[in-house]
């Protein structure tokens, strides 16, 4: 399973990167059951719920890996042991967030613990920590936002394998197929062109296309329906892909195609608005500027867009209200949308890696409103 | 859709059953994020994580659903609109901790949080309600673990579509087949017999079935081997089947048949032991016991059981420690196992529900070592 994960150095990086992230943010430590950051961090898909499985990364000395100790095969599925981390296995009966402590050196602790942490664990640990812990995305957030060249590449690699699926859409969409046939179809090819599995597929057509959550139905398709397809999923080693491409079954009426045309410079607008130093609400407010100006602004109802990586949503956020400045090595969606209630709706989405200077995106097919001979 | 979930009144009776058990607990109501809770109360198999949904109980008044506005149209797979629940949605920009705190009546205020709240939403929650929350696993247990006649059904119709499944393994371990071939067939065999999906495939052979958390190989099955099989997944609406059986490859060892047979009587003792009033703890030690007295006590690794339901694994927990009484409805596996590392490994698991005077198993299959010809 060694295609999973990258080599051990790369975790060893990073977990040193963790822990003088946390030592900057005066904390103990990090506490990281399954999850990204986990997979982040040691290259771990552990998935266990109940049983407690925690790294725990102090701000000096060696980190360790608490786990059930039925769990202790998964390790190796990880790069926990060529990092020859310390495990500490626990078996039921045992208190795991005792050991926690005790890798942390005692409480009370100031630490951080990863987004993903549920209630069942956060609790009983907090009681043990003494002290509210803060969400590791607040420590975690630059080093996890800022992707390095292994991961802009395997992102390249994700964006190439989902416009090769975009390319045959096409040939999916005929009329009188029902969105779910659609969908089967475009499932296979995502996986045919090279991707783990699909993590989603929306095929919103005519009506459906103006909830820009919904995923699919029965529902035939028709001439002139307009047809918007967002898909994506995860490509080894992890590294999700995300694009929406909208299709029309037939010649668009002229309505639509002013209106998508208005969509298409508001995307372009966004994308060129990225570089370093530009916030995420500022190419949010370049995508919402331009339909706001065509009279479009109530109709783009979501954000512009998500970062990307392990994740398929991730920080950073392209979103009103986020000062943060872009950095180079940031990767996030720029999708923005409108949406007709009861008609039709567009989205278009590439993900796009901020430069030195600029945006690369990592997907290439046409933006402009693809028809479909019918 | 709606053979995915209860009737409406159901839903309404467990509400306001979840309401009282909070007042109870001295709370001001219950907050629940996606998970079992929130499909347990009112079937939504909602799955947001980033954007917050959260359906919140306060003891006296009307529950709310709090929810991403672009979410709304998933309200119609969940049985709030038949509830005629008040919904309260909100876009990116809101912070949707104010509108819980706001269903609450404003804080400082004392509640419980399902299980599976990630520490995402718990820590700017725990911020708004001024106090830290208690698990709603405290308020709910009861509830969620005692299971109605609907329920109950359930499981019944779970377990005898992998009895099913079962009854076709020996014809899927033929030497030089690898365990995931055998995992394959399985797989389309649990879903051909009416689940929902497979949720869990073990095939563990020879030395694979010494560990309990093995899960499937590229090891060929070889005549003389032992094959632990543990399998299970969801039954429309949603509750789970569970259950292990050993298989030989041809005629076993006099030290496994013999060993092997211990842990049958372990099995059936446990069983026998479970009637209301004994403790989980007790039907733990049961089995236990059995093997201690035959020298195997530390070839038993685990637990000998955990709950089932809509989630695999809830409460109540078959394990020592835990002094909770048996209650009629009550419904959890009973699974002693022996391993032997290197080795061999043997288990066998029924679901059994409590009833008033001892324990209905909803699985049927011999628990004898099932001897496959080679």
């Amino acid at each position: 399973m060694t295609a999973s994960r990258f080599d051990a150095a790369v975790y060893a990086h990073r977990l040193r990167a963790a822990a003088a992230a946390a030592a900057d943010a005066g904390l103990a430590g990090l506490i990281v059951t399954p999850g990204y950051d986990l997979r982040y961090l040691v290259g771990s898909r552990a998935e266990t719920f109940e049983r407690l499985t925690a790294l725990v990364v102090p701000i000096s000395g060696e980190p360790t890996v608490v786990l059930p100790r039925l769990e202790l095969a998964s390790l190796k599925e990880s790069a926990v042991g060529d990092l020859g981390m310390s495990v500490r296995d626990w078996v039921d009966g045992e208190d795991p967030y005792e050991l926690v402590v005790a890798a942390l050196g005692g409480s009370p602790v100031a630490t951080a613990v990863t987004d993903a942490m549920p209630a069942l664990h956060l609790l009983p640990l907090t009681a043990k920590l003494g002290v509210l812990p803060v969400l590791a995305t607040e420590v975690l957030r630059t080093l996890r936002m800022i992707k390095d060249p292994a991961e802009m590449d395997a992102l390249r690699k994700a964006g190439a394998a989902i416009d090769r699926v975009h390319a045959r859409v096409p040939e999916f969409l005929v009329p009188g197929r029902t969105e779910a046939e659609v969908a089967a179809d475009i499932d296979k090819a995502i996986v045919a062109e090279g991707h783990s599995s699909a993590a989603f597929i929306i095929v919103g057509s005519g009506p459906h296309g103006a909830d820009p959550h919904h995923e699919i139905s029965e529902r035939e398709l028709r001439a002139g329906d307009i047809v918007v397809v967002d898909i994506g999923g995860p490509y080894e080693p992890g590294y999700n892909s995300d694009s929406t491409r909208t299709y029309s079954l037939g010649e668009p009426s002229p309505e639509v195609a002013e209106r998508y045309s208005i969509l298409q410079r508001a995307q372009r607008v966004a994308v060129e608005a990225v570089r370093p130093g530009v916030t995420a609400e500022q190419v949010d407010a370049a995508a919402r500027d331009v339909l706001a100006e065509a009279g479009l602004a109530e109709y783009f109802v979501h954000r512009t867009g998500h970062g990307i990586g392990l994740s398929v949503h991730e920080e950073p956020y392209i979103v009103a209200g986020n000062d943060l400045p872009l950095q180079p090595g940031m990767a996030f969606s720029v999708e923005p949308g409108i949406y007709f209630p009861g008609h039709w709706g567009a989205r278009i989405e590439d993900i796009v890696i901020v430069t030195e200077d600029g945006a690369e995106p990592v997907n290439h097919r046409t933006h402009e409103l693809i028809v479909v001979p019918v």
